[in-house]
């Protein structure tokens, strides 16, 4: 049976009963499980994760499409994360032995729909971009939503699917198909953005750092700190406790020191067991060394 | 229902064949899942891990101790790890919410019939221990197969069940109850045993180092280096990686360096995610984050 996960980002971070809502929404689809919801009020967003079969998550997520259109105006929206959407993005990542075909299909079928029954300019990005500009997803974003009215009048970028023209309070959403992605934020002793900012460019591949990272240096004004908030494209190529190396040097180098971590969302067996093999030497850990792994399977 | 691991420790680790007759032997009892098999050359031992209900717990002990008093000869053993009997010891672990008295009550079962099966001296330890100098396993095993007769001659060391003399070949049997152990070894870039133990006794509980740590210094001649062996009686009191980073420091206080480790057996989950949390300075890292075990829970 093929079977996806679902990680939709939406605008909004701070109302707890509008939280609430999204979250029952989220799971309504049949078989689907919410298996993650993670807030954060600095951000101003929650990435929930779902998983289930094609079917059941388009279900899902229409829900979910309504109910942030009912709930959230992005002309009030403030937050130290860039979002282009009420549903800023929406990405299916493929489990088990599911082909990336079916996550592709789920995104293409997924942003027809939202583009009909909500009028929502749909951009696709990633495996299921059709454009080659629109694979990386901070293109798609450049500009947010202010700025996308502006950036619409170039006809290059006129909408996968549905209007030329940015709805009014949810912007326009982003929708596609990738690997497993590991969402992981480091917390800096400092309350200069610019040190984070700094991190984050060393760090991050497109300015010459580590493999299959993304990262982005935020401000969080609740915390009083700084933040480097990272994206493991593809954790088999830089493995968690080696960003999180890479960002302590970098940080220590501006005088600055990481005192917590956080993780958004969930992570896969293979790159928890990895950070506990790395740490503890151990040139092997297989799940079945693992108690209750071993038990079950 | 009462579910217990079990993790006998039998004198042999070098002869391939034999190692696979125990195994199928342990793995004899209805119902008993053989977990892990762990053999090790230099120590000339191999560790079982077993998992199941006392009863089919009790059918497969029986059947080991049948193949390892037909298979191995003490007076012909060597190994680097100390040892009294050709099943040197019989530890029951309560899984789960079974109470330590299903292990206690399983280890005298065991040793009743044990010693009067195979006419073996049997000594009753840890949670099982009749005699508070019981307790602990090394003091047990202090003088090992050779020295035990002379121990013997001292009445305070009648064993708990069977005759008050060794058995010729297979020494005597020490089985018990105790909670989770895990087995963890650190391999140093010197040959120079010495160090090996300096660290351990400095590590260990015993000697004034970390808490419900045991350790113990090897020279491991198959792989031409020096090992820390540890025993983690509580990792909630001592993690996996506290103790590593402890004999990383010490090691290098003496000019030496920990090139690997090995995990002997199983550890729990909470023990490996615990290590995968602290080195990514997680404050906290549960199962359900874990994609795998969310999607199985």
């Amino acid at each position: 049976m093929d079977f996806l996960e679902c990680v939709p980002n939406v605008s909004e971070g701070r109302r707890p009963e509008v939280i609430a809502r999204l979250a029952a929404a989220a799971a309504s689809g049949p078989g689907v499980r919410l298996l993650d919801v993670s807030s954060d009020a600095d951000h101003n967003r929650t990435v929930l994760t779902l998983a289930g079969d094609p079917e059941g998550l388009h279900l899902s997520l229409l829900s979910l499409y309504e109910v942030a259109l009912a709930e959230i105006d992005l002309t009030r929206h403030d937050g130290v994360h860039p979002r282009v959407g009420a549903v800023d993005v929406t990405p299916f990542v493929p489990l088990g032995g599911t082909p990336m075909e079916v996550a592709v299909a789920a995104a293409e079928r997924l942003g027809q729909e939202v583009a009909k029954r909500f009028g929502l300019p749909v951009y696709l990005y990633e495996r299921a971009a059709r454009v080659p500009e629109r694979r990386r997803l901070a293109v798609i974003r450049r500009g947010q939503f202010e700025g996308f009215p502006a950036k619409l009048a170039d006809p290059a970028w006129a909408p996968d699917f549905g209007p030329a023209r940015v709805h009014p309070t949810a912007g326009v959403t982003v929708i596609g198909a990738r690997f497993f992605l590991i969402a992981f934020n480091a917390v800096l002793d400092t309350a200069d953005p610019e040190i984070a900012r700094t991190v984050a460019r060393r760090v991050r591949e497109s300015s010459g750092g580590l493999p299959a990272v993304r990262a982005l240096g935020f401000f969080l004004s609740r915390r009083g700190s700084a933040q480097v908030s990272l994206n493991l494209v593809d954790y088999r190529q830089t493995s968690l406790l080696q960003a999180l190396d890479r960002v302590r040097r970098e940080a220590e180098a501006l005088g600055a020191r990481v005192v917590e971590t956080e993780l958004i969302g969930l992570a896969p067996e293979e790159a928890i067991l990895g950070a506990a093999r790395e740490a503890l030497l151990l040139p092997e850990l297989p799940a079945g060394r693992v108690l209750e792994r071993s038990l079950t399977d």
